[in-house]
């Protein structure tokens, strides 16, 4: 061979492989913002330069990421999707009607979700989140129930997925099946099936070296329900980034064959629900936390890794903008714990002090979201907190604001209201938009992610950027 | 050369040209919404599918792409950026204050737009929009000016610029300057540079032929200030689709070097600034029509041409989803005029009979809007609605609504807010917010535009594509 066709045949290998050879993910990390619209994270990124003044955006981790666009979320059933539908549009590619986990619509059969494509091809499997196990979003990845609220049902599938690793804060209803009929409980199951049960971070510190697979779960005493939000969060307290990191250890354990993470930041969703501006940020924040565990991993592995960020819907339709061009972003970094934490303490002064004079009660709302010190409510939303004040701490009506996940106290709904307003945060509502979800992409298979889509299409192309044939999973399956 | 060295060689080719050639835009369409948010985009793809009663989004041309991202857009001096400013950013790839046109904050040094490097680089120019051709955004491209309202000085910078088609309603000052001066008439200026003033699209049809420069404008006796909006528009009235495709057909004459158009969808932003829903969609729907334009171009030319659509900003803070999960965005197909023209009908029954009855006003309501007759208003809406007829047919106090761009009849106003509420849509003001706006992109380079990025990178990725030196724009010049 004569040197030019040398010479040539290298810049073949080398053009070859740098057009065609797309690396398939032997790492998939699918993390998922529950509720987290485009405005939640530009509010969030808006957020951390409006506390040092400067009129800009201090970008998150995945929002660098090369690619970044958005999708449709409507479900079969509705304009706007519930995370049920919008968890099984996201893990089988398919869209169902609202409040069905892994289902068709007439919850005659069942799909099969990306993560079982995962663990057929090999990967190690691992589901988490920062609320229940046993909730919509981690359900959809592996169990398959005709209606959301089928907690224990939903546990025996997990007992069924043969999955390496599941954490959260712990199981709704491990003791009681949907007939609310007791039941044998489900954490022996889980055992029975190779589980090891892991309390808190310290208790999975100490049992993950000699365990296969492991439930994580918060700390014994802590809610079943959710991790705290991080805006109230106690240092010893589990959280999200926390169990990213522990997943990908356990995931990378004795294990050449890679595998497939997904992440749920579950209570920005929560947050929004209760139109909370200043615990939604937080979540985002915590969420991208968890997204920079991923991160890491991929600078290690950055060939071999796909990071898809996510969410499933956007909550509230919060907009940053509510009349001025000034923006008063930073007036929102008075607020230092949830609204859920400021009714609790509006509750136990109203337990301390029933009749707490009107400065006592300002004072807590001084403290905890700088009303009056620091942002002068307007005069009607002064006398709307005063009201719910006289019916609450005079009249001893006990008056609360229900959302999706909480019940609030009156008092503290409209401080947070008002510390919105002057924060240029507005709300359509405590439900879910159906604004677009944002998709961010980095990694193998990352240029699948450069279109706006559909939900469906998200599991699609990471089953393509895998390599998976994810259309089998049309031939389902009838529900026993 | 033996022949498997022959194979390599052709292999290489091939590849090489895979690989590396990127080809050079010679056609550019930058088409920008003004107004056009991401939920804009998605309530007007949601609305084709809804008045067929179809959960799902009958997509526009631009969404289609295959590049779909998003961009920040606040300005140097706000949070929420003005048309100004963003169409700075726009065109000059600098972030300056609100309200100034292609110069420095200081308003010292003029920057040098997208539209002048394309000029250099031999390619004709348009620029295009459906309100007036010294509007703003529009503006940015071919004037520096310290203030968005200089609109005579504006129209000089226009004399100067040798671009190649203008169009647009028409010229806000023609013949007074900023102090409200008499002055020389800009019409035999624009002559006196070389360009023919065609009123209309059958005088374009007449003159085009002979003409080398155009300036199109609406037909005489129409606005100067803007195009009927499309949801009012007669048959025989100018519109942005025709603008876009007289502009390719002047700009492609006797011209081997391409050409860079603007086309500006300007009136999104107005119908916004009214939280005007229907009208807004059908402005968006209009956009589209001239984006088809383009891609129809694009088609014949795929190798060359580049269409970039985005916008200028978000306004309103608009939002499909207001509570419920089932949406009812077809309820507002029944709006069949502008809020504007429904408040020139209640202004004219109100000078026909000026103590017209509720029952007449209802009927204007309902024969426009299908209040009562297809939508119920809610019982405070109908109560509000009554007590602006009170003070306005009975009291005869004449009241308002005042929006950037618009004084409506409150009973109109309220009117359209009822159905809006009635629609699943929820406003957050009257003002611009400060969400992300959507990028498309197709063609040579629109692989530039698949990360987020903020609005100055827009024009400088153009100018990336193109080969143009966008950063020389750094030696700007003082204003004289």
């Amino acid at each position: 061979m004569k040197k030019h066709s040398i010479y040539l045949l290298f810049l073949f290998v080398f053009l070859a492989s740098a057009s065609f050879a797309q690396n398939r993910p032997k790492y998939i990390f699918y993390m998922i913002g529950d509720g987290m619209g485009l405005n939640q994270v530009h509010i969030a990124e808006s957020y951390a330069a409006a506390i040092e003044s400067r009129n800009t955006v201090f970008p998150l981790t995945f929002t660098q990421f090369p690619f970044a666009t958005f999708a449709t979320s409507f479900s079969l059933s509705h304009g706007v999707t519930d995370s049920a539908a919008a968890g099984t549009a996201l893990s089988v590619g398919k869209k169902t009607k609202n409040g069905v986990i892994g289902m068709d619509s007439s919850r005659n059969e069942t799909y099969k979700s990306i993560a079982y494509f995962a663990k057929e091809s090999g990967m190690k499997v691992g589901v988490t989140t920062s609320v229940s196990i046993d909730h919509a979003t981690p359900a959809a990845f592996y169990a398959t129930q005709p209606d959301r609220g089928m907690y224990y049902e939903i546990g025996q599938d997990l007992v069924k997925s043969g999955f390496d690793f599941f954490a959260g804060a712990g199981f709704l209803s491990p003791e009681k099946n949907h007939k609310k009929e007791d039941a044998p409980s489900l954490f022996p199951q889980f055992e029975k099936a190779g589980y090891t049960l892991a309390y808190g971070l310290n208790d999975y510190n100490t049992k993950a070296k000699s365990a296969t697979k492991i439930i994580l779960m918060a700390d014994k005493g802590a809610s079943n329900e959710s991790l705290t939000y991080a805006i109230d969060r106690k240092p010893e307290e589990l959280t999200l980034q926390q169990i990213t990191a522990s997943a990908i250890q356990t995931l990378q354990k004795d294990n050449d064959n890679g595998f497939f993470l997904m992440v749920e930041g579950g209570k920005i969703d929560w947050a929004c629900h209760s139109n909370d501006g200043a615990t939604a940020i937080q979540e985002t924040c915590d969420f991208d936390a968890a997204v920079a565990e991923a991160f890491q991993f991929y600078k290690q592995h950055p060939e071999e890794t796909l990071i898809i960020v996510t969410a499933d819907h956007e909550t509230g339709g919060m907009v940053l903008g509510n009349g001025s061009s000034t923006l008063r972003l930073g007036n929102i970094q008075h607020q230092k714990i949830s609204q859920g934490a400021l009714s609790q303490k509006i509750s136990d002064l109203r337990k301390a002090s029933p009749n707490a004079s009107w400065d006592q009660v300002k004072q807590v709302l001084q403290e905890n979201i700088g009303l009056w010190n620091e942002i002068k409510p307007t005069e009607h939303e002064e006398s709307d907190i005063k009201e719910a004040y006289q019916r609450s701490f005079v009249q001893h009506k006990n008056e609360t604001e229900k959302s999706l996940y909480a019940i609030d106290d009156r008092i503290a709904a409209l401080a947070v209201k008002s510390l919105n307003r002057a924060s240029s945060i507005s709300w359509a509502s405590g439900n879910h938009s159906a604004a677009y979800i944002p998709i961010y992409a980095i990694g193998a298979g990352a240029n699948l992610f450069s279109r706006k889509m559909d939900n469906v299409d998200i599991p699609t192309k990471i089953a393509e950027a895998a390599g998976w044939k994810m259309s089998t999973s049309k031939v389902s399956v009838k529900k026993k």
